[in-house]
């Protein structure tokens, strides 16, 4: 369109789609916005991004992982608040009938930014419109009033056209309607943390960013159950020197985005951040970034405003990542849902969600009994007389002995009561522990952008040449292998060689078209760590060449010694050098 | 409720609720059927199951794997045929207005079978619920005339309500609709095959089997391309000598259930299996369902009738299972679905879905070429000329060269065209390539159904004790370590065991609550294959003991051994009598 350099957003997204990362979906039928299909290097690499949150989540800190169901019954998003919060606003144009989501709208024609744009109510957005005369920008048509959209996929489940259902727009609820199940699976212990990673759907007014904004989409939602008496983290001293880049709530209402640089254990001493395990998965996140590729200086936390906050949430921080078309862009977040979802789910149910805690032994505690007597209250109250029993039994005890120990009576609503309608006794009891609602703090995940930045990052120019350097434990192909020549035996030697790798566990391309420069070209491009060669000297001695992806040197290597060297090289237990001996051109 | 023994399917449904492995969604808001939920233990089993079809297919094969979403637009689903054929007849009572499937009721009530049930069609249904005073099996009302439902999830797409929209019912479409781009993909190249993963929904009237009968569950759909003219399998000599059990269409039909054992080979020759590419994929699916632990005589493959067949298919066989309350259940199937597919979508879209494949030499064509000469056409048919001549050119020039030839004359139409009114030259072309659709054999597997058979097979009782002998490389955790006792330093040693296992990549539990014995009986029962446990001598000596799941037998080992051995050991490398030296008791 324009003789301009194309940004990364374009070359990502036109590599992505010639080399078979991703696409938008159903192109040959015109394409929906808002759904995109992985090819077969995006598929792989994807997997690679969450086998990723697996092992630093699931293998390494024991969290328990779930796999529950997209559709839910609409009763499962009216006690998780869904139903009554998860909305847009929306306007139509009167004339070409195209709908707008209002607030983005006015960012985008009038002087509003998006934080502002998101606490306007639907009348003053109304009342925006209006005063600066915004119209329809495709057409220039007049615009409705802006009206609230419920942004899930409705449906309805088996042949009553009562029973609606929603996808579910996020994987949480489908750990919470199951908590007492997991607690038991967790042998009812707290701390506990339970992570689920699955499709999920927001049915988007007009999403228009490719990954950055799907109306399918994958996400990894890891509820942490904790005691909130109990609230310390195990995991701080592995983490208490891990620095964070915050941007706080209280510069951002000062309209200011500066970075606080402060390790986890000074933004707890400071109340940055409330809770311990909060701070240590934040940190946990920022190392999933760097594992990714996202250097820490390009990611931030930012914490929400109030109004900007989910309806359940008591604190959240967003990691962003700094994208060149997009700016700052969320790829996970962090919040405290304190006992939110649990007591909503518990109250729609009607299903206990407490937990039991035994104290190490038992509380003494002194229990202040209030007896009526019968006897004194009949004569004075009539007919009223059960009925004052009862309220006194509803009393707080503590409260009427004060009251009539201070003022020599006690005022039960209306009646008067005096010290002779009454007996107190003190009580001994001992209570065994305590009943609550867990509180839960929520790292959750965006696989799709989590993809999209990893891209991003990988993204590097050599030569002229694209270069993806993914990180060489998620690229999607971690070995490629090329015959030097299409002839004289050493096809069938090298592909000998690829079976041999494959049945070792490794994920590995053939490829003999082309000369082998270009074969090394097109490995690059898709960011493939390692290129082995077989070549005439092969056939003697059973030697190849190892060639890295990122520096262009080469080793040579024994073919037996592949198999283990190269799981070692991709676990990063040893460098390329340690591969083979070095070649010097 | 009675006193029988329980069967296995209650038996395993009791110990995957109690253990984690699955249960019913939503039971705090009273369950809905057909939607279950995975815990810790069954996720985990059936990633492996997954990982295992992707050894087979994706690593082994080269197959391609795509992740594309699930909800796609109505076109695709008018395309795919489903919108017309996806439909099961329902029935409602007047009285109570429970729905039923109407064909099922009739197989529960009436004296019809599965088979006869599914392919009745409304009227019919209506006559035998009528003649057979069919009523409802819940309130004794009477029913409604049987419609047909559309079983799939409807819902809308973006703010429009006639954007309508579907969740797949399987995930075979989310690689149709991307052909062209998958065929660059694969070099443009046959054959190729495409798998994908993921989540589908099928919108039953009323599913209550379980596992086995699901509205949202997992499919794997393997669509395999290859040129109808070149049907040959290159993997045929690897596969030939399996054993298939398979049942003939053509004994079905004559209300026989005949096992025939044939060859893979034999089942071709005889023209059994009509496709070689089909016949192969099925000596794989039964690998498969032997690696997950089903024996080679519980597995059968059965030729589906047909107007049992889906509407795109030309040959069906379902692989099915016996198990022990559903009798032969479906788990795979393999479908030889032609250019359906590809063609219809080619038509809804108006893309092209052609290959091109080149001749290996262009091949020389006579071609005849009619040239309509006017100035003969004009003074015969005046203003009529220009009308002829288009219909001249349409005309088969071969059909006008034979007709002129034997009869003198050539009927265009009405019109009598003689020899003089045409020149009649024959050319030699070179065709360089052949323009076709490929044909397409789909393996199809249904991730919860081979859980429920995996399952069913892992179960046995020893010693009056439950033990899950679930296939080493699939088992949802690979090792328990245990501390012989809670003291004396055992569980810090057990502990930093746990630890070092975990970052050698293993997937280990540690469990250190009760006696020995009762940790290794709740091992056992969710088929942990090796126990190793730590004990006195463990602090003098660095060794420790491992226990074999299945004979109870145990090996000592030394730590340091560990990684390299269980991992072999996990591969299949090695046996359990390697891991150590015997201890006899």
């Amino acid at each position: 369109m324009n003789s301009q350099t194309p940004d990364k957003f374009t070359i990502i997204n036109e590599l992505a789609r010639r080399r078979g990362f991703f696409w938008p979906s159903y192109e040959i039928y015109g394409g929906v916005s808002g759904f995109i299909t992985y090819g077969p290097l995006g598929a792989r690499l994807k997997q690679n991004i969450e086998r990723k949150i697996r092992e630093l989540y699931v293998h390494k800190l024991g969290i328990m992982e779930i796999e529950s169901p997209i559709i839910a019954p609409e009763k499962v998003f009216e006690a998780s608040g869904h139903i009554e919060h998860f909305k847009e606003p929306m306007v139509e144009c009167q004339n070409c009938k195209r709908k707008f989501r209002a607030d983005h709208l006015l960012t985008e024609t009038a002087k509003i930014t998006q934080t502002e744009g998101e606490k306007l109510s639907l009348k003053e957005l109304k009342n925006i419109i209006k005063n600066e005369k915004i119209v329809c920008p495709e057409c220039g048509g007049g615009l409705s009033e802006p009206k609230h959209l419920l942004t899930m996929f409705k449906t309805t489940i088996g042949p009553y056209s009562d029973a609606v259902g929603y996808a579910r727009p996020e994987a949480a609820q489908g750990i919470f309607v199951e908590f007492k199940r997991l607690y038991e699976m967790a042998r009812e212990k707290l701390p506990f943390g339970v992570i689920q990673i699955g499709h999920a759907l927001r049915n988007e007014i007009s999403p228009r960013q490719g990954l950055v904004r799907l109306r399918e989409f994958t996400i990894g939602d890891l509820e942490f159950f904790f005691d909130p008496e109990e609230p310390n983290c195990y995991l701080l001293k592995d983490f208490e020197n891990e620095t964070l880049q915050l941007v706080l709530a209280d510069d951002r209402l000062k309209g200011s985005e500066k970075l606080t640089k402060v390790t986890v254990k000074g933004a707890l001493e400071k109340g940055y951040i409330k809770a311990e395990w909060q701070a240590v998965f934040m940190a946990i996140s920022k190392r999933l970034l760097m594992a990714l590729g996202v250097p820490a200086e390009k990611q931030r936390f930012i914490e929400k405003l109030p109004w900007e906050r989910a309806h359940y949430s008591a604190q959240t921080f967003d990691q962003e990542v700094l994208v060149e078309r997009w700016g700052w862009i969320e790829v996970t977040a962090t919040a405290h849902r304190t006992d939110y979802d649990l007591k909503r789910h518990a109250e729609f149910s009607g299903q206990d969600m407490y937990v039991f805690k035994e104290y190490e032994k038992p509380l003494e505690k002194e229990q202040i009994i209030i007896k009526p007597l019968m006897e004194k209250l009949g004569p004075k109250f009539k007919k009223e007389t059960a009925k004052i029993a009862e309220m006194l039994s509803k009393a707080d005890p503590k409260e009427v002995e004060v009251s009539l120990k201070e003022k020599g009576y006690f005022m039960l609503g209306k009646y008067k009561i005096s010290p002779e309608d009454l007996e107190i006794r003190h009580e001994k009891i001992m209570e065994r522990g305590r009943r609550f609602i867990p509180h839960v703090i929520e790292p959750t995940f965006g696989s799709d952008r989590l993809l999209y930045v990893t891209f991003e990052y990988a993204y590097r120019v050599k030569d002229g040449r694209i270069v993806m350097s993914f990180p060489r434990d998620i690229a999607p192909i971690q070995v490629g292998v090329y015959p030097l020549v299409s002839k004289d035996g050493l096809p069938e030697k090298a592909m000998e060689l690829y079976k041999f790798l494959v049945n070792e566990g490794l994920v590995v391309e053939y490829d003999e078209a082309g000369s082998i420069g270009r074969r090394y070209a097109r490995a690059d491009e898709i960011g493939v760590p390692l290129g082995i060669t077989v070549d005439y000297q092969t056939l003697d001695d059973n030697t190849v060449t190892i060639r890295d992806r990122d520096s262009w040197k080469q080793v040579r290597s024994k073919i037996e010694d592949l198999p283990e060297c190269l799981h070692r090289y991709f676990r990063y237990k040893i460098e390329f050098e340690d591969l083979g001996e070095p070649i010097t051109a």
